[in-house]
């Protein structure tokens, strides 16, 4: 929400986050009034006992829960759509503040309210469920601020990177960010492997602003060609799709210590059919002789995580499932499973085109969860270098 | 952090968020320092220029910051050990302030810090990188606050369940929730179709409390037997482990419309190796007939969203992967690909063992990614359901 505010001019004063409780809720709205004009509240309004936020702040506005007949038949169609009871409880859902506008929410059940109060202040209240909430952002509370209050022009233009860390980013830029202009910021935004730098303009010249991030971006980018890969909030899942539906290719997978996570990231883009043929998760080494047929005397001398068991992986999947380009991966994400050799964190990462092969080693310092997530976010990294021509020296 | 705090007895007044911005920073210092005698502050360590919240923190107390001789040897060492050199912005993490005490950091570069202030006031900044924040918790902000300030006793249980919505839930269980003692409460937490129940004791007299929510827990579980899978904060996933490990079983799964989701969510899980064997990813139809063998004819009979395909898919994923039990799944994610028939989030569940197949089907209405997660949730759930010997009813 901040960051969305933030885009249209509107800057956020505070977050405050308090307990389902009224005392707590009313002293809350006493500080946001005190010095906000504009005050976003989310959560409480679902159909359960301790959903309390609808009820106080209809209390503290002095208003009263009245049947709202529309939201009542909207409720009725869509439990009987779904073929359930309207319980006595959801009908609680229908009854809305006298004083207040309704908000539909087009996503779930729970209606939003808007208050306007004396000195032009606006109080806002909507679901917590992240995705009811982001929807009547979207279609209805930020439309009708940006009309209202917007003045200050505020540029944002986040370009992504990955395989480095934001030291080392920080180190090779320092001459760019040491000469910013004051009227431009630049964060780093690191997760995972991925590094977010965002720049951010502010002022009332416009057209200088654009001019300014333009040339920022520009020199950023010549600094790390490898590394950058996107704008905005592009995942590297998105940007392979672009790059293999681009060049009309298909891509296949083989993933044994990620166990899917590779796959399950790709087909998380809409349209990801187009060029992802599929993956096989070989997470029992049996599957990695039976199905992906990797020798076993291969498996035997490298060990199963190797640059010889990654690349014969890689391609095996490519050859299976009938693709262009395999990735194959494996390694040790831990907590067990570590030797001296290869210790907790080291994973290879195996890349196969038609004519050629190539892998590279990782070493993660993270937890599981995060060692596979990480892995993932390396994987894809590298795979759009390996298909722009690169190869690697492990 | 609020929760582990609540498990210690401790309440959280509230959690402001503020900008990295040296005046905002002080304010939210001045207000917090108000009406709160302990302070965590997190973020704003790392190494980089939009990182002030050490050097701010550092004049808001009149203190300096000095060089650090037993973090710098660490840095130097931590550096070495990963072939990198050590960058002047590095250096700057062995600063500290002079009037505070230093929290090692475990798990990354930038150290905590601890000041203690008149009127027994505590103020402690850790790192904003969650893994990092959530060590210095653990290690040592939590013991060391419990062991100054615990008082009242604070019980939390929690139930977990799946299949059901929060609604009907609250519904089947509102005698039992009418009838909580005042000491007492239950909060309904709901994520992608599973939902916590958690039971909150608060008071003096321990052992009747414990006893309280012993019966209170009974009295749910009887009520949901079905949907009741864990307590705490138990996944599916680690559900499913523990079943397939107790009864030394194997699984496999072979996933479409869910592009690895599933086998990634198990391998989350340390010690997933023990049962689960591995996934064929098809989401190209023809890994669907050249991979798994589902016959062309019933694709094109009852399309690929079907229980035929479904039940044909788990029973070649477990021959196939040489496992017992075999999950098959195959559904409309979205925001594309829907028919009047089937229309955007229909999606079909397939089970089998070696004497039986079963199927059922579900539909979403979220977006694409949450269908995918909230398939993954079902699926685990039914499997748990399957094999524990229920048979379904599409």
């Amino acid at each position: 929400m901040g960051k969305k505010l933030n885009d249209i001019g509107i800057e956020v004063n505070h977050i405050l986050t308090v307990s389902d409780n009224a005392i707590e809720i009313k002293k809350a709205l006493d500080y946001a009034l005190k010095d906000s004009s504009l005050i976003l509240v989310t959560g409480g309004l679902g159909p359960t006992k301790d959903d309390i936020t609808k009820k106080t702040l209809t209390e503290y506005f002095d208003g009263e829960l009245i049947l709202n007949e529309t939201i009542f038949e909207l409720l009725k169609k869509y439990m009987e759509s779904r073929g359930r009871p309207l319980l006595e409880s959801t009908k609680q859902l229908a009854y809305m503040p006298s004083n207040a506008d309704v908000i539909f929410n087009k996503k779930g059940t729970a209606a939003g309210m808007w208050w306007e109060r004396e000195g032009g202040k606006i109080i806002v209240s909507m679901p917590g469920v992240p995705y009811e909430m982001k929807a009547m952002m979207e279609e209805k509370v930020l439309p009708e601020f940006e009309n209202r209050f917007s003045n200050e022009t505020i540029i944002h233009r986040t370009i992504m990177t990955a395989g480095l860390g934001e030291s080392i980013i920080a180190e090779k830029i320092k001459d760019i960010e040491n000469g910013l202009p004051d009227s431009i910021k630049l964060a780093y935004l690191p997760n995972l492997g991925v590094v977010k730098l965002r720049l951010t303009a502010r002022g009332t010249d416009e057209a200088w602003l654009k001019s300014e991030i333009a040339r920022i971006e520009k020199t950023i980018i010549e600094i790390l060609p490898k590394y950058h890969y996107g704008f905005e909030d592009q995942s590297i899942a998105s940007a392979v799709q672009e790059l293999f539906v681009d060049k009309g290719l298909k891509l296949a997978c083989a993933e044994s210590c990620t166990g899917g996570q590779i796959s399950a990231q790709l087909v998380q883009i809409p349209g990801s059919s187009a060029y992802f043929k599929g993956s096989v998760v070989a997470y029992d080494y049996d599957i990695k002789y039976n199905l992906l047929k990797v020798s076993q005397n291969t498996i035997e001398e490298k060990g199963a995580v190797s640059a010889e068991v990654v690349e014969a992986m890689a391609k095996s999947a490519r050859e299976l499932l009938n693709a262009d380009y395999g990735i194959g991966v494996s390694g040790i994400a831990g907590p067990g499973g570590g030797t001296e050799d290869k210790p907790v964190g080291t994973v290879w990462l195996g890349f196969s085109a038609k004519d050629r092969l190539s892998s590279k080693v990782i070493r993660l310092p993270l937890d599981r969860v995060k060692n596979i997530q990480m892995t993932s976010n390396y994987a894809l990294h590298l795979l759009l270098r390996f298909v722009n021509g690169e190869n690697f020296d492990s």
